[in-house]
């Protein structure tokens, strides 16, 4: 078969309008990106604010292998296959990061015949939102650095201070560092580390925020560090918020754009659902509820990661109450999860299915905690044998929740015509009774042992004794009512990448914690997962290249 | 007066693809960004490339005062006026750097009625350009270090490192630091440093490449550390080129907008012209030229660094042959050269310009060097004296150049309409014998001696030892026929910003001297110049906001 990117560059766009128009969008409620992006004028949510909702389906995956189980590309093909169905549907998805299009993941837009388009532009630098988010990231923390510098009237500890720089950029160099050196002109010497763009908590925000308003605030209650006595500093005490608003004026408009059969797209937000929320943005989905009858969103990496956080961060702060869950699975990714490496998941091998399958039914198991019917979505591989995925679906059969094949990547929005029925019936029946997995008032440290005992599987939870002091700590600024955001490896149930299947017996080990006061939710950092990627020994900028005219190779 | 931001949000602006009808641009060789920007597609270039060029005029200054003297006010308002008088002319500008927007200089879109718009847009992200060469600078970074973390395969020394990463921010923190801390796991230990975007290498790479062919050429040449055994690694020993290309596709793309009298304007590139070349895009230049009678551009700062690498740097390479200079003077810089204080510039004081008149003498004398007329455009302040007024003109017809008082702040084009027909008189004399300072085979040591003594006025040049070997060094690669891109202070002719007037007795002092050759150019560092700027004690971004409707406030 072609190449992702041949695919994309035969592909008959229309022009944005034209996708603008099918949603009843007026063209001054637009403002064009090229041909075919768009952003939505901040005029238009009061034309459609009063519009009854459409349905919400939820896109989430089992434990993948390292190189993803196809999620993108399921949402962006069952988003055409409501349409083939006839159906009004649309896909509401998450900006890609451009640090990875350069490392090891490639990009991030789908795949085969089922892709979000333009695919380079969306790889690449897209409408500029990541850019504008590590502008307004970045200029707070100078900001605060240039403060101490200034005189410090604020009484700012610099061997406390808890906001980072950030960088879009694969750079584990950047990790840690010390800055500031130099001498008397050229600052306050302290340590620093830069997080990768999306896992910043001003990301977060953006993805959180319903409007400008609600942004100014949020950032205005970010906590860069502590004064010498001990008290938070925060963004708004710097004076920063006007300009880092400024710089995301335009940042927090939602993006127009189409899949490959003209399906329209809404792409907005999108933080790394290991290290941060995961989710696109709260703006994005509400306008995309307005636009259409049924509305396909995905969260980052498997249940455990993309789908919890979706549900108990961003349904919670939102109120959206999804209607169905789409759990998508490969039989490369359950013989994976059954201990078979990368080079035998060609060969059937039912054995191993057997064996990695629990995976999968833990995740069906989770997802039943939210009171979501469940469609099990086998996203098919041509190496696959029918004997394999007759194994796979009577499994779901027998846990009790709906099952279909699906061949979006080889045949577009006709391969998932049976995993879009399946939707449509289970929406039908009407059944969701959405619940959150634990209340607000619950305590943070009673939150993350729910989470680890009831998702994760684990026995019990252990803590560094400076994230058990930071925990007390946050409970007595105030904060104890959040939501946690677990940071989390995403091969695993576990915090460990290599126990895979369905792992028992384990701990979840807490090794920080802080509060991102802003977002509104405490994060709690596992195992040994980091907040900067870095790239791997051939990165994939190796081969990317771009010709006489414009045109992109090597990106997938 | 209304403020600049009042008088841009009144301004009726046309539809960018009206401008680009004026230009006989069709519409499918634009790209829209919103209703207002657009950027030409690279389809237009093959069109349009057999056109006459028009006639290409340099506006550069005297020494300014920290707040600036209103070149881009004056570049604005010319175009205004020029149209105003019945010629086809359009202004091709430097796009601001977003780091000092929030510091003390404010917006760079020129000023009242002689502004170019949407201001905002342009002072902030504007089109992403400058965010994109951030992404292609710090990816070369990110792959050097992983590069020696992954086994060191080339045997870069780490302790020659030349390439530095940037960021579009004034941020004195990030001058000095050492970076790859942490452990076996988070890279190699040592010392970086950031320059903001403007200074860097990739930058001016952009705005001296022709086409993404000779953008690719230049990027691979870049020299980013030397082995154990001193042979120089590029960036195409690393293997970036191509993906650094690629983040720089549409980058390259020169952005049309308008100015509020809709003469369009071309604006593209522009690196500061103390650290770096200081000018707009050759793609940029080259593209008015083909589209216009008349073409103003501009140059940074004073005639000393901006006009100087104008002519050295940029017109050299591309083989561009400007028609005329216009020189701006104001009598606040006059009687600030002439040593009077920020407080006494509103009072009538022609002893004091007497004092600070030598300045503009002796950027007079430097442009004559360079065999082109001199417009001196002396722009008005509603405080200056008609006796003031008389004073300069009668200064510069006695020096034997042209002279117009100027009033496009207050009047916009019909406020330049004195010196518009002052410019039009000399292209229509064809005075114009353009020529270099200095020839290519001239060693680098007598270039730098040459522009010191011949433009600077000093007696002569002093190395620091680091210096004068990397002189050496520089010359044994064989770069010596590159061209200087000198670093220097733009408050003085010397290198001491207090030095005002037209000081004399002094010598340069170089510091560091590094090869930019992607570029093609040396870069001498002198004085105290430095390539990361840093907040001032109340920074601008204290009073910048936005509203709810994302209408900004408090840039200027």
């Amino acid at each position: 078969m072609k190449s992702d990117i041949q695919i994309a560059h035969e592909a008959s766009l229309m022009p944005i309008q034209t996708i603008a128009e099918k949603l009843h969008i007026d063209k001054d409620d637009i403002e064009l990106f090229g041909k075919y992006k768009a952003k939505f004028s901040n005029s238009l949510w009061p034309k459609i604010a009063e519009n009854k909702n459409g349905k919400l389906i939820l896109v989430t995956a089992i434990n993948p292998t390292p190189a993803g189980e196809g999620k993108t590309t399921v949402t962006a093909g069952l988003g055409q296959a409501l349409n083939v169905i006839g159906k009004n549907a649309i896909v509401a998805l998450r900006e890609p990061s451009l640090g990875p299009c350069f490392g090891m993941k490639g990009g991030a837009a789908g795949g085969g015949y089922a892709q979000v388009v333009p695919m380079e532009d969306l790889n690449l630098h897209f409408t500029g939102d990541f850019h504008a988010i590590t502008s307004a990231n970045n200029l707070l923390a100078a900001m605060l650095d240039n403060h101490i510098f200034q005189g410090n009237v604020l009484n700012i500890d610099p061997r406390r201070i808890a906001f980072k720089r950030c960088m879009d950029m694969n750079d584990r160099t950047l990790r840690h560092m010390v800055v500031g050196l130099g001498g008397l002109k050229d600052g306050v010497p302290r340590e620093e580390g830069f997080v990768i763009t999306v896992a910043s908590e001003v990301m977060a925000i953006l993805c959180l925020a319903r409007d400008i308003n609600d942004l100014k605030q949020r950032l205005s209650r970010i906590i860069v560090a502590r004064t010498r006595d001990g008290r938070p500093v925060t963004a708004g005490d710097l004076n920063a918020v006007g300009a880092m608003a400024s710089l995301l004026k335009d940042a927090i408009k939602p993006n127009l754009i189409q899949t490959l059969e003209n399906t329209p797209a809404i792409i907005h937000g999108g933080p790394f659902a290991n290290i941060a929320h995961g989710c696109n943005s709260v703006r994005a989905t509400l306008h995309a509820l307005k636009l259409a009858d049924i509305v396909v969103t995905e969260a980052g990496f498997g249940a455990d990661l993309g789908a919890e956080k979706f549900f108990d961060i961003k349904c919670r702060m939102s109120g959206l109450r999804p209607d169905c869950a789409v759990l998508v699975a490969t039989t490369k990714a359950l013989k994976y999860n059954g201990g078979v490496g990368k080079n035998e998941w060609q060969s059937e091998n039912i054995e191993a299915l057997k064996k990695g399958v629990v995976n999968l039914g833990k995740h069906i198991e989770n997802l039943k905690k939210y009171g979501l019917p469940i469609v099990v979505a086998l996203n098919a591989y041509t190496s696959d044998s029918p004997k394999e995925h007759e194994f796979i679906r009577q499994y779901c059969l027998d846990m009790g929740c709906r099952f279909a094949l699906t061949n979006v990547w080889e045949q577009g929005g006709k391969g998932g015509v049976e995993l879009a029925n399946q939707v449509v019936d289970a929406l039908d029946d009407d059944s969701a009774q959405f619940r959150l997995l634990y209340p607000d008032q619950m305590p943070l440290k009673e939150k993350i042992e729910t989470i680890a005992k009831e998702i994760y599987g684990a026995e019990g939870v252990t803590y560094s004794e400076g994230a058990r002091s930071m925990l007390e700590n946050i409970e007595d600024m105030g904060f104890g009512h959040f939501p946690v955001c677990m940071a989390k490896t995403q091969y695993s149930l576990s915090d460990v990448p290599t126990l895979l299947g369905r792992p028992t017996g384990f701990t979840i080990n807490v090794r920080e914690i802080y509060v991102s006061a802003g977002a509104g939710f405490v994060v709690a950092l596992t195992g040994s997962i980091l907040t900067m990627p870095g790239l791997p020994k051939i990165p994939a900028a190796n081969v990317i290249d771009v010709n006489e005219n414009g045109e992109i190779s090597g990106l997938f």
